[in-house]
């Protein structure tokens, strides 16, 4: 099983003591987003008068945005793998298929040539 | 253009407005979701003596956990199509040059068939 890690990151300007399975790592790359998040709220024109808990929302509802566009992203990713999956495997169908024939003419051919040689 | 809605929503038990160029359906998608998320920190030990700072900055970081989780998914499925697409060019370069021995071998058969039905 994977360590514990600890660490204290700034969030918000605030020190936050994170702590989970994940690496050092990644725990400061989502700090990172979390802070980038935030800045760019505090841009947005009378954000600094809103109430904290106005604020929270706001960035708990920013974050599941980008969430939901990722979800969605994986999930239109995952349609194409499907679509090239069944594309892959009508290939692969063809494949087979062409070798088939050309075993067959192959065959054919040999035959003939045998003819031939031996003056049918 | 879109046009711009704005519902009402309860998030964590409060009215907010929401407001942008989302359809309805993918904003109460977004709420629901949060109220989920919110509901799953209530069950943590300990929650409801944590101060409201630290009660929003542990929902963010969890749902920016969600949002890393799907956006490493995506990337991971990018590269799994990535694969794909080498295999399935790979797989169109073979039928490619299967059918042009094919039509190596037809030409031969066709040119042999034609010395035997002639007497050579």
């Amino acid at each position: 099983m994977a360590e514990k890690t600890t660490i204290k990151v700034l969030i918000d300007g605030k020190i936050m003591t994170l702590s989970g399975y994940e690496t050092e790592e990644y725990l400061q790359r989502v700090s990172f987003y979390l802070n980038s998040k935030i800045e760019e709220l505090k841009r947005l024109a009378g954000y600094s008068r809103l109430s904290q808990e106005t604020k929270s929302s706001l960035l708990a509802l920013n974050i599941a945005d980008d969430y939901f566009k990722a979800k969605s992203m994986a999930e239109s990713l995952e349609r194409d793998i499907e679509d090239k999956d069944r594309d892959a495997y009508a290939n692969k169908q063809q494949l087979i298929s062409m070798q088939v024939e050309k075993e067959k003419l192959q065959k054919e051919l040999d035959r003939l040539r045998g003819r031939l040689q031996h003056g049918h």
